[in-house]
Protein backbone atom coordinates (compact mmCIF):
# COMPACT_ATOMS: atom_id res chain seq x y z
CA UNK A 1 0.00 0.00 0.00
CA UNK A 2 1.40 3.00 -0.76
CA UNK A 3 1.67 6.50 1.41
CA UNK A 4 -1.45 8.20 0.07
CA UNK A 5 -3.59 4.70 0.48
CA UNK A 6 -2.58 4.45 4.04
CA UNK A 7 -3.07 7.70 4.70
CA UNK A 8 -6.33 7.69 3.77
CA UNK A 9 -7.47 4.89 6.23
CA UNK A 10 -6.61 7.29 8.84
CA UNK A 11 -9.76 8.46 10.52
CA UNK A 12 -10.34 9.84 13.71
CA UNK A 13 -11.59 7.56 16.30
CA UNK A 14 -13.86 8.55 18.83
CA UNK A 15 -14.26 4.89 20.61
CA UNK A 16 -11.94 2.39 22.18
CA UNK A 17 -11.21 -0.93 23.34
CA UNK A 18 -9.82 -1.97 26.32
CA UNK A 19 -6.67 -3.50 24.34
CA UNK A 20 -3.36 -2.06 25.28
CA UNK A 21 -0.71 -0.61 22.89
CA UNK A 22 2.10 -3.16 22.60
CA UNK A 23 5.34 -1.87 23.61
CA UNK A 24 7.11 -2.41 20.31
CA UNK A 25 3.64 -0.45 18.31
CA UNK A 26 4.64 2.51 20.94
CA UNK A 27 8.30 2.60 20.57
CA UNK A 28 8.28 2.58 16.39
CA UNK A 29 5.10 5.61 17.27
CA UNK A 30 7.74 7.16 19.67
CA UNK A 31 10.45 6.67 16.61
CA UNK A 32 8.24 8.39 13.83
CA UNK A 33 8.10 11.30 16.42
CA UNK A 34 11.91 11.57 16.83
CA UNK A 35 13.05 10.99 12.80
CA UNK A 36 10.68 13.89 12.20
CA UNK A 37 12.53 17.16 10.81
CA UNK A 38 11.99 20.31 12.97
CA UNK A 39 13.25 23.82 11.78
CA UNK A 40 17.05 24.08 12.07
CA UNK A 41 16.61 20.43 13.52
CA UNK A 42 16.11 22.14 16.71
CA UNK A 43 14.13 19.19 18.05
CA UNK A 44 12.31 21.35 20.26
CA UNK A 45 9.05 18.77 21.42
CA UNK A 46 8.49 17.40 24.11
CA UNK A 47 6.19 14.30 25.00
CA UNK A 48 4.72 13.24 27.57
CA UNK A 49 3.47 9.61 27.54
CA UNK A 50 0.16 8.78 29.40
CA UNK A 51 -1.22 5.37 30.15
CA UNK A 52 -2.04 5.49 33.71
CA UNK A 53 -5.67 5.68 34.59
CA UNK A 54 -4.54 8.78 37.37
CA UNK A 55 -2.87 10.31 34.01
CA UNK A 56 -5.84 10.05 31.72
CA UNK A 57 -7.93 11.50 34.20
CA UNK A 58 -6.14 14.43 34.37
CA UNK A 59 -6.32 14.92 30.58
CA UNK A 60 -9.91 14.08 30.86
CA UNK A 61 -10.72 16.95 32.89
CA UNK A 62 -9.12 18.96 30.31
CA UNK A 63 -10.61 17.75 27.69
CA UNK A 64 -13.52 15.66 26.20
CA UNK A 65 -11.67 12.07 26.09
CA UNK A 66 -12.73 9.19 24.59
CA UNK A 67 -10.81 6.48 26.73
CA UNK A 68 -7.95 5.53 24.62
CA UNK A 69 -5.42 3.27 25.69
CA UNK A 70 -2.87 6.05 25.75
CA UNK A 71 -2.19 10.23 25.01
CA UNK A 72 0.48 11.79 24.14
CA UNK A 73 1.02 15.31 24.99
CA UNK A 74 3.04 17.11 22.89
CA UNK A 75 4.64 20.34 23.76
CA UNK A 76 7.00 22.61 22.18
CA UNK A 77 10.03 23.65 24.29
CA UNK A 78 10.17 27.18 23.59
CA UNK A 79 13.26 27.75 24.85
CA UNK A 80 14.65 25.68 22.74
CA UNK A 81 11.94 26.02 19.39
CA UNK A 82 13.38 28.19 16.33
CA UNK A 83 12.26 32.22 16.57
CA UNK A 84 11.86 34.03 12.98
CA UNK A 85 13.53 36.58 14.74
CA UNK A 86 14.91 38.18 11.45
CA UNK A 87 11.10 39.17 10.70
CA UNK A 88 8.25 38.50 12.98
CA UNK A 89 10.10 36.72 15.82
CA UNK A 90 7.17 33.99 14.64
CA UNK A 91 7.99 30.80 17.35
CA UNK A 92 8.60 27.61 14.86
CA UNK A 93 7.37 25.45 17.92
CA UNK A 94 3.88 25.16 17.05
CA UNK A 95 4.94 24.05 13.63
CA UNK A 96 7.67 21.52 14.76
CA UNK A 97 4.99 19.93 17.51
CA UNK A 98 2.64 19.54 14.77
CA UNK A 99 5.24 17.24 11.95
CA UNK A 100 5.77 15.28 14.73
CA UNK A 101 2.67 14.56 16.44
CA UNK A 102 1.49 14.44 12.33
CA UNK A 103 4.52 11.44 12.04
CA UNK A 104 3.38 9.54 14.97
CA UNK A 105 -0.41 9.69 13.81
CA UNK A 106 0.55 8.03 10.45
CA UNK A 107 3.11 5.49 11.97
CA UNK A 108 0.22 4.85 14.58
CA UNK A 109 -2.15 4.10 11.37
CA UNK A 110 0.32 2.19 9.56
CA UNK A 111 0.83 -0.47 12.41
CA UNK A 112 -3.10 -0.47 12.97
CA UNK A 113 -3.36 1.62 16.06
CA UNK A 114 -6.28 4.56 16.02
CA UNK A 115 -5.82 7.59 17.00
CA UNK A 116 -7.60 11.20 17.86
CA UNK A 117 -5.98 14.39 17.55
CA UNK A 118 -7.14 17.09 19.99
CA UNK A 119 -6.61 20.78 20.35
CA UNK A 120 -9.92 21.18 21.90
CA UNK A 121 -8.48 21.45 25.52
CA UNK A 122 -7.82 23.65 28.44
CA UNK A 123 -4.11 24.21 28.05
CA UNK A 124 -4.04 26.19 31.64
CA UNK A 125 -5.54 22.63 33.17
CA UNK A 126 -2.70 20.87 31.41
CA UNK A 127 -0.30 22.70 32.14
CA UNK A 128 -1.22 22.66 36.23
CA UNK A 129 -2.13 18.81 35.93
CA UNK A 130 1.60 17.49 34.36
CA UNK A 131 3.37 20.79 36.21
CA UNK A 132 4.29 22.12 33.25
CA UNK A 133 6.78 25.44 33.31
CA UNK A 134 6.04 28.46 31.50
CA UNK A 135 8.20 27.20 28.37
CA UNK A 136 6.61 23.55 28.01
CA UNK A 137 3.68 24.70 25.73
CA UNK A 138 1.23 21.37 25.25
CA UNK A 139 0.60 21.84 21.63
CA UNK A 140 -1.53 18.63 20.41
CA UNK A 141 -2.98 15.97 22.32
CA UNK A 142 -2.73 12.46 20.17
CA UNK A 143 -5.11 9.77 21.94
CA UNK A 144 -4.14 6.25 20.72
CA UNK A 145 -5.82 2.95 21.08
CA UNK A 146 -7.88 0.45 18.82
CA UNK A 147 -11.11 1.77 18.07
CA UNK A 148 -13.84 -0.80 18.95
CA UNK A 149 -16.31 0.88 16.46
CA UNK A 150 -16.34 1.57 12.39
CA UNK A 151 -16.07 5.55 12.03
CA UNK A 152 -18.78 7.70 11.45
CA UNK A 153 -18.65 8.93 7.74
CA UNK A 154 -17.98 12.36 9.11
CA UNK A 155 -14.90 11.24 10.63
CA UNK A 156 -13.29 9.53 7.38
CA UNK A 157 -10.66 10.86 5.56
CA UNK A 158 -13.07 11.72 2.75
CA UNK A 159 -15.36 13.56 4.92
CA UNK A 160 -16.95 16.28 3.10
CA UNK A 161 -13.53 17.52 1.98
CA UNK A 162 -13.27 20.18 -0.02
CA UNK A 163 -12.35 19.66 -4.10
CA UNK A 164 -8.88 21.03 -4.56
CA UNK A 165 -10.49 23.77 -6.57
CA UNK A 166 -11.41 25.36 -3.22
CA UNK A 167 -7.96 25.17 -1.51
CA UNK A 168 -5.27 24.76 -4.63
CA UNK A 169 -4.46 28.16 -6.75
CA UNK A 170 -1.74 28.39 -9.27
CA UNK A 171 1.15 31.20 -9.32
CA UNK A 172 -1.26 33.53 -7.27
CA UNK A 173 -4.50 33.34 -5.09
CA UNK A 174 -8.04 32.83 -6.65
CA UNK A 175 -6.74 31.44 -10.01
CA UNK B 1 9.09 -0.23 2.75
CA UNK B 2 6.98 0.51 5.45
CA UNK B 3 5.91 4.39 6.77
CA UNK B 4 8.77 4.56 9.15
CA UNK B 5 11.41 3.44 6.63
CA UNK B 6 9.94 5.42 3.73
CA UNK B 7 9.95 8.73 6.09
CA UNK B 8 13.63 8.04 6.93
CA UNK B 9 14.60 8.48 3.16
CA UNK B 10 13.73 11.93 3.31
CA UNK B 11 15.91 14.46 3.54
CA UNK B 12 16.52 18.51 2.93
CA UNK B 13 17.09 18.84 -0.46
CA UNK B 14 19.37 21.71 -1.23
CA UNK B 15 20.24 21.50 -5.09
CA UNK B 16 17.76 20.53 -7.69
CA UNK B 17 18.55 19.51 -11.56
CA UNK B 18 16.51 21.22 -14.01
CA UNK B 19 13.35 18.34 -14.45
CA UNK B 20 9.84 19.03 -13.71
CA UNK B 21 7.72 17.67 -11.69
CA UNK B 22 5.30 15.47 -13.70
CA UNK B 23 1.90 16.98 -13.21
CA UNK B 24 0.32 13.44 -12.17
CA UNK B 25 2.93 13.65 -9.61
CA UNK B 26 2.18 17.05 -8.43
CA UNK B 27 -1.59 15.81 -8.26
CA UNK B 28 -1.03 13.34 -5.80
CA UNK B 29 1.21 15.84 -3.54
CA UNK B 30 -1.69 17.88 -3.42
CA UNK B 31 -4.18 15.28 -2.71
CA UNK B 32 -2.38 14.32 -0.09
CA UNK B 33 -2.44 17.53 1.32
CA UNK B 34 -6.23 17.54 0.32
CA UNK B 35 -7.06 14.69 2.44
CA UNK B 36 -5.36 15.68 5.92
CA UNK B 37 -6.80 16.37 8.61
CA UNK B 38 -7.36 19.84 10.19
CA UNK B 39 -9.08 21.03 13.05
CA UNK B 40 -13.28 20.59 13.15
CA UNK B 41 -12.05 19.36 9.44
CA UNK B 42 -11.98 23.04 8.61
CA UNK B 43 -9.80 22.83 6.29
CA UNK B 44 -8.84 26.57 5.84
CA UNK B 45 -5.41 26.00 3.68
CA UNK B 46 -4.89 27.84 0.71
CA UNK B 47 -1.96 26.48 -0.93
CA UNK B 48 -0.39 28.53 -4.02
CA UNK B 49 1.49 26.69 -5.97
CA UNK B 50 4.52 28.51 -7.91
CA UNK B 51 6.52 26.78 -11.05
CA UNK B 52 7.05 30.48 -13.16
CA UNK B 53 10.22 31.37 -13.44
CA UNK B 54 8.78 34.68 -12.16
CA UNK B 55 6.89 33.17 -9.40
CA UNK B 56 9.85 31.60 -7.88
CA UNK B 57 11.98 35.22 -8.41
CA UNK B 58 9.55 36.56 -5.92
CA UNK B 59 10.00 33.62 -3.31
CA UNK B 60 13.88 34.17 -3.74
CA UNK B 61 13.35 37.65 -3.09
CA UNK B 62 11.64 36.73 0.49
CA UNK B 63 13.74 33.73 1.44
CA UNK B 64 17.24 31.63 0.55
CA UNK B 65 15.98 29.00 -2.12
CA UNK B 66 17.55 26.20 -3.63
CA UNK B 67 16.14 26.97 -7.54
CA UNK B 68 13.68 24.21 -6.81
CA UNK B 69 11.15 22.83 -9.43
CA UNK B 70 8.06 24.24 -8.13
CA UNK B 71 7.29 25.78 -4.39
CA UNK B 72 3.86 25.17 -2.18
CA UNK B 73 3.13 28.26 -0.40
CA UNK B 74 1.27 26.57 2.42
CA UNK B 75 -1.33 29.89 4.27
CA UNK B 76 -3.66 29.60 6.54
CA UNK B 77 -7.01 31.26 6.16
CA UNK B 78 -7.87 32.70 9.45
CA UNK B 79 -11.33 33.50 8.63
CA UNK B 80 -11.78 29.85 8.61
CA UNK B 81 -9.54 28.13 10.70
CA UNK B 82 -10.57 26.83 14.44
CA UNK B 83 -10.23 28.91 17.43
CA UNK B 84 -9.53 27.44 20.69
CA UNK B 85 -12.61 30.28 21.75
CA UNK B 86 -13.28 29.02 24.94
CA UNK B 87 -10.00 29.08 26.59
CA UNK B 88 -7.14 31.02 24.73
CA UNK B 89 -8.14 32.04 21.32
CA UNK B 90 -5.48 29.48 19.88
CA UNK B 91 -5.73 30.01 15.92
CA UNK B 92 -5.09 26.31 14.74
CA UNK B 93 -4.44 27.83 11.19
CA UNK B 94 -0.55 27.13 12.07
CA UNK B 95 -1.53 23.45 12.87
CA UNK B 96 -3.24 22.69 10.25
CA UNK B 97 -1.53 24.20 7.74
CA UNK B 98 1.89 22.14 9.30
CA UNK B 99 -0.41 18.84 8.40
CA UNK B 100 -1.20 19.26 5.45
CA UNK B 101 2.58 20.91 4.44
CA UNK B 102 3.29 17.33 6.11
CA UNK B 103 1.24 15.10 4.33
CA UNK B 104 2.76 16.96 0.83
CA UNK B 105 6.17 16.61 1.97
CA UNK B 106 5.63 12.67 2.91
CA UNK B 107 4.00 11.97 -0.30
CA UNK B 108 6.71 13.39 -2.62
CA UNK B 109 8.74 11.62 -0.75
CA UNK B 110 6.83 8.32 -1.53
CA UNK B 111 6.74 9.98 -4.81
CA UNK B 112 11.36 10.16 -4.62
CA UNK B 113 10.21 13.84 -5.14
CA UNK B 114 12.51 15.92 -3.09
CA UNK B 115 11.74 18.70 -0.66
CA UNK B 116 13.14 21.71 1.36
CA UNK B 117 10.51 23.00 4.09
CA UNK B 118 10.99 26.70 5.17
CA UNK B 119 10.47 29.02 7.66
CA UNK B 120 13.08 31.05 7.23
CA UNK B 121 11.16 33.74 4.54
CA UNK B 122 9.75 37.05 5.01
CA UNK B 123 5.85 36.15 5.49
CA UNK B 124 5.49 40.36 4.50
CA UNK B 125 7.62 40.18 1.29
CA UNK B 126 5.60 37.07 0.56
CA UNK B 127 2.34 38.99 1.38
CA UNK B 128 3.31 42.18 -1.16
CA UNK B 129 4.44 39.41 -3.80
CA UNK B 130 1.31 37.31 -4.17
CA UNK B 131 -1.11 40.09 -2.77
CA UNK B 132 -2.42 38.17 0.18
CA UNK B 133 -5.28 39.56 1.95
CA UNK B 134 -4.63 40.22 5.65
CA UNK B 135 -6.52 36.92 6.66
CA UNK B 136 -3.93 34.14 4.39
CA UNK B 137 -0.73 33.74 6.38
CA UNK B 138 1.84 32.25 4.75
CA UNK B 139 2.60 29.72 7.27
CA UNK B 140 5.48 27.02 5.61
CA UNK B 141 6.86 27.08 2.10
CA UNK B 142 7.47 23.60 0.97
CA UNK B 143 10.14 23.57 -2.41
CA UNK B 144 9.85 20.65 -4.30
CA UNK B 145 12.29 19.29 -7.30
CA UNK B 146 14.61 16.71 -8.14
CA UNK B 147 17.75 16.53 -5.83
CA UNK B 148 20.93 16.16 -7.99
CA UNK B 149 23.47 15.37 -5.16
CA UNK B 150 23.58 13.33 -2.22
CA UNK B 151 22.06 15.40 0.84
CA UNK B 152 24.93 16.51 2.95
CA UNK B 153 24.54 14.00 6.36
CA UNK B 154 23.09 17.10 8.54
CA UNK B 155 20.05 17.33 6.28
CA UNK B 156 19.20 13.56 6.78
CA UNK B 157 16.43 12.41 8.48
CA UNK B 158 19.47 10.63 11.43
CA UNK B 159 21.55 13.99 11.51
CA UNK B 160 21.94 14.25 15.17
CA UNK B 161 18.88 13.34 16.15
CA UNK B 162 18.27 13.52 20.10
CA UNK B 163 17.60 10.03 21.72
CA UNK B 164 14.31 9.84 22.83
CA UNK B 165 15.28 9.94 26.74
CA UNK B 166 15.75 13.85 26.04
CA UNK B 167 12.04 13.78 24.10
CA UNK B 168 10.05 11.21 25.42
CA UNK B 169 8.86 11.17 29.35
CA UNK B 170 6.54 8.63 30.82
CA UNK B 171 3.43 9.99 32.82
CA UNK B 172 5.47 13.65 33.94
CA UNK B 173 7.88 15.75 32.70
CA UNK B 174 11.29 14.83 33.49
CA UNK B 175 10.40 11.24 34.01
Amino acid sequence: MDFLEMAKTRYSARSYSDKKIEKEKLNKILEAGRIAPTAVNFQPQKIIVVQSEAGLAKIASAAKTYNPAAALIVCADTDISWKRRRYDNMDSGFIDASIVTTYMMLEARALEVDSLWICAFNPDIIKKEFDLPENIVPVNILELGYADCEPKSSDRYDAERKPLSETVFYEKLGS
